[in-house]
C-alpha cells in the first residue's frame, strides 16, 4: 500500500516513504516491539502520496498518546519540543548547558571573553578532564532549516580572537577547542568545514555517534516541553523560571507549587516525568 | 518650531531633530543654495514630535520632485533606492561591482574559490594596482538593520581559510586583503573587529572617508532604481537585463528600446539620467 508513495520533509525535499525509518524513530523511544507494528499500520492508513513528514509524525504521536504506553508520546516529538523552548535562543543555551552537565561537565552560560579584538559572549563555556570548551548555541525556530557553514566559519573567527586575546595566559584560561551545537541539521559544507578546523559540531542527526538526540535520550534529559500533561503556557512559565528539563521538576519540587499546581496535578506531571526519565522499558 | 521635538530612526531609535542633519543630506545631493532653505522651511510644516525620519525622507523627496529642480529627488533616495535593489542580494553585488569598476578596479563576480576545508563562493573579487581583494557583499532588506560583527568574523574566516587553501600558489592568485561592503550601517563591535584584523569595512556613513554614498555619489554611480521616470516593474527589469546603473542606460542604448519603450519615454529617462550623471551643478 505504501510502495511508491513519497513524504515532503520539514525542507520542501521530497524522498520516497520509508518504513524502516518510521521503526528507527519508534525504537529510539523504546516502546515495546509490539505497539511498534501497531504504529506502522496506523501509519500505513494515514498515507497518501506528498504527506508532509510532519503529518506522520503528528499521527504516531496521536497514537502513541491513546496506547498502552502514554508517555512514549512525551518521548516521540523530541524534535519539536526542542523547537518549543524558542522563539529565542536562550532557553536552547541553558538547556544545553543542563544536557552537558548530566555527561560530567561544568558548565556557565553566557560568558563574556576578551579577544585580540573585540569582546564576544560566548553561549556556554563547558569544562571537563582539562579541556575547556567554547560553545555556540545556535537556535532554529523553523523546522527544516539547516546551520551553514557561514555559522561554522564565524565561531571559528570567534574561537581565533579569544586565542589571540589569551596569549600569554595560562592553559586553565585558554578554550581547548570551539563546539557548535544546533537542534537542527548542518548542511554538508558546514560539517566539512568543522571536521576540517577540528571544530565539535553537534545537531540534529550529527555526529553519528553522539548526536543531539542521544545526548538527550541517553541520559533521559528532555526538555519540559515534550511534557504533554502541561500546557504551552506552563511550560514556558516553568522555562522563564529556569525549569528547562523535566528531571529538574523532581529535584526542585516546590516548583510547581509555587506556580500554583492543585497537588492533583502535581501528581499528574510528576509521574509522567517519572515516566519519561526512568531508564528501565 | 522644531524645538525640542524628536524624530523616529528606522531603527526604532528616537533622537532630537535636526535642521543641520536635513541640510547635509541635501548638499550631498548638490541641488541649489536657494532650494536648501526651501525644503527646510518645507519640513518644519510637516513636523511633529515621534515623526519617522522615513516620513521626513518622503516629503523632501515629494518637494524636490516638484521644485525647479525635479531630479535632484532622483539622487535624495539613494539608500531607498539601493534596499529596491533587493530582495535578494544579487542585484546589490553585481552594482558594488560596477561602482568598483568606475573607480578602477577589475571584476568577477561569483566566484568559487577553493579554502583549505571548503570552497567558498565570493561575490565579488576584484584587482587594482597589484592587490587583489574577496569581497562579500551583505545586502539587507530592512532599513535600519545594521551588519554586525558575526559577518565581519565570518568573513574573515572565509579569508583565512582561502589563504591556507593558497599555500604554494603564486601571489597573483592569493586575496591579499577581505572587504565587507553593506547597504546599512556597521555595529560599533563589527568595525573594531575589521580594523583590528585588516578588513575593509565599507557600508552607509563608514567610514568617515570613502562610504558607500560617497564611492556612489563621485562618480554619480546611482542604481537604476533611483530613476523616477521608471516604475518599479520597469526597475526591476532592467535589473534581470543586468542593467544596476543609471549610466549604463546611456552606454547599453538598446536596452530600453528591447524592453519595448517607445522613443518619447526614451528620451524622458536619458534625460533624467544624464541630469543625475552630469558632473557639474
Amino acid at each position: 500500500m505504501s510502495k511508491g508513495l513519497s513524504v515532503v520533509k520539514a525542507s520542501g525535499i521530497r524522498e520516497p516513504f520509508s518504513e524502516s525509518k518510521v521503526r528507527r524513530s519508534i525504537r529510539r523511544v523504546r516502546i515495546p516491539a509490539s505497539l511498534e507494528n501497531q504504529v506502522v499500520r496506523h501509519v500505513r492508513e494515514k498515507l497518501y502520496d506528498g504527506i508532509p513528514t510532519q503529518e506522520i509524525y503528528k499521527h504516531i504521536r496521536e497514537f502513541l498518546g491513546s496506547s498502552s504506553a502514554p508517555y512514549s508520546k512525551s518521548m516521540y516529538g523530541l524534535k519539536q519540543a526542542i523547537m518549543q523552548l524558542g522563539p529565542s535562543g536562550f532557553p536552547f543555551e541553558k538547556y544545553i548547558a543542563r544536557v552537558l552537565e548530566h555527561h560530567g561537565f561544568l558548565t556557565r552560560t553566557n560568558v563574556i571573553a576578551a579577544g585580540k579584538c573585540v569582546q564576544h559572549e560566548v553561549d556556554v563555556v563547558a569544562e571537563k578532564d582539562g579541556g575547556r570548551f567554547m560553545i555556540e548555541c545556535k537556535f532554529h525556530n523553523r523546522p527544516g532549516s539547516r546551520s551553514d557553514v557561514k555559522v561554522a566559519l564565524y565561531v571559528q573567527a570567534r574561537f581565533e580572537d579569544l586565542e589571540r586575546g589569551m596569549q600569554g595566559k595560562t592553559d586553565e584560561q585558554k578554550f581547548s577547542q570551539p563546539w557548535l551545537v544546533t537542534n537542527t541539521k548542518f548542511t554538508t559544507e558546514a560539517i566539512a568545514y568543522g571536521e576540517c578546523v577540528g571544530m565539535w559540531v553537534v545537531g540534529w542527526s550529527h555526529p553519528e555517534s553522539g548526536d543531539l538526540q542521544s545526548l538527550i535520550e541517553s541520559g533521559r534529559l528532555h526538555p519540559v516541553t515534550c511534557l504533554t500533561t502541561l500546557t504551552e503556557g506552563e511550560a514556558k512559565e516553568l522555562l522563564r523560571n529556569n525549569i528547562v528539563m523535566c528531571k529538574q521538576i523532581l529535584s526542585e519540587k516546590d516548583a510547581l507549587q509555587a506556580m500554583g499546581f492543585p497537588k492533583e496535578r502535581r501528581d499528574m506531571v510528576e509521574a509522567e516525568v517519572n515516566a519519561i526519565c526512568s531508564q528501565e522499558r
